[in-house]
């Protein structure tokens, strides 16, 4: 009867990656599963972007056709009733028969945790990475911030098929955080691997082994990425996708031309 | 070859809780397992306090002795590298050869956290409670306020076997933090299942359930705890056990008279 935009959030822990694998559990599947108990019969749900094995998402976008009449609010409910306890909808709300998240989306919002101690911590062995070494913070800050704009990333991750590697690096911030180093990424759109490519990059700053100006060298070569320098997955979580909110047929929000998925820090507990 | 001090941290989904138990998977029989291997033959474990099934852990207190020299660093090292990922040691010390984390212990810090959202979360699932209903945040704090102090606290759990039901809880917040809702409680000592079922009965205040002066006349009761009362597990985390400065052999500590396991909030993510 209509389509949703729905907002996802997953602990990808338990998942080999947002997208359907054969004999694996993924993502899609799981919320396909939940889907084709409400229409009857099998739907597909589009994603905003592919995410790999291990990495979360909080803010995760993804279109849901439904075959039958109910609200987004009932959507929601009935769908986090059918769904794995490691998968639910936020909410969801009516949307253009058109939408789509992925080719409609203007950006997308990356978060990364490094946990900068001694030793490895159990409460947050699925979120961040672990790192007992010691972090040269403003080296990674510089190295950061050479970057932003838009570049060809080819040495920072590999395109989809038949795309091109240049991409707009909007934002590009590392923070220290209590025992935590947190990386927030914001860019039209990511290679794939390209932020835990960046972060590994970043920690090589961080750790002496790259200095900026290498980073400057690697950002300007455009060559197909190093092997080894990605962070692993599960420091990494999807935080936002972008839309203009005139195309989602939201109302104009006190001047605000985008509307994202969440907040820009919020979620992932 | 000596006692140590250990600051033990755990994510509670996996265990049967911390205490040993015959077929069971816990905390305590994790950390033997491992420190077995270390020492070349068995050896038990001492607890500062007993957590169920679910129950996390950020700065619980245990005693480790060690059949070899190793420093502290070394001991933690070993024992992260042995133990399971879902339980970790965030430091150990030299401690007195007599020290006990149980007796020893002048006072507990446990928090829990509530989720106030309309829909489930997966990224929390396993460490806060969700409740979609609306709560009287005002009221629950009201309610709060009338259980701190010194009081027969009877009616939210049961003591220890021989043990009275007298305790002195010297602080009980809640606070609001973004979706949730923060409970955080210091007592000299909790009875079993204290802390999750006097969440319960802030809930019920919240819920509209029951009023400050039910809670005060439950506070003067003193009866055996009422079934089904008690918030679920998942929710709570003992963050910190504190002991006297001076009995660990501290030093001075500006002043301050103890020690504290972890900081009052920090810890689990």
């Amino acid at each position: 009867v209509g389509r949703f935009l729905g907002v996802l959030e997953y602990d990808g822990t338990g998942f080999c990656g947002s997208q359907t694998q054969p004999g694996q559990r993924s993502v899609q599947a799981e919320v396909e599963r939940a889907l084709a108990t409400l229409n009857g019969r099998p739907t597909p749900v589009l994603f905003a972007g592919r995410t790999d094995t291990g990495v979360h998402a909080a803010g995760q976008v993804i279109a849901i056709d439904l075959e039958r009449s109910m609200s987004g609010d009932e959507l929601a409910d009935a769908l986090n009733g059918l769904m794995a306890r490691d998968v639910s909808l936020r909410e969801a709300s009516p949307a253009p028969q058109d939408f789509h998240p992925r080719f409609w989306a203007e950006g997308r919002r990356y978060r990364y945790r490094l946990l900068r101690r001694e030793q490895r911590d159990a409460l947050r062995d699925r979120s961040a990475w672990h790192l007992a070494t010691r972090l040269d913070v403003p080296a990674m800050q510089a190295a950061a911030t050479v970057l932003v704009g838009r570049h060809d990333f080819g040495s920072f991750g590999r395109p989809p098929q038949g795309d091109n590697t240049w991409r707009t690096l909007r934002d590009l911030k590392v923070e220290p955080d209590a025992d935590e180093i947190v990386t927030t990424a914001e860019a039209d759109a990511f290679l794939r691997r390209m932020v835990r490519i960046v972060v590994g990059t970043l920690v090589d700053v961080g750790r002496g082994r790259l200095s900026v100006s290498d980073v400057m060298a690697l950002r300007d070569r455009g060559a197909a990425p190093a092997a080894g320098a990605a962070a692993p997955a599960k420091g990494l979580t999807l935080m936002a996708v972008g839309y203009k909110r005139e195309r989602l047929g939201y109302g104009a929000g006190d001047g605000e031309q985008y509307w994202w998925s969440s907040e820009p820090l919020a979620g992932a507990g």
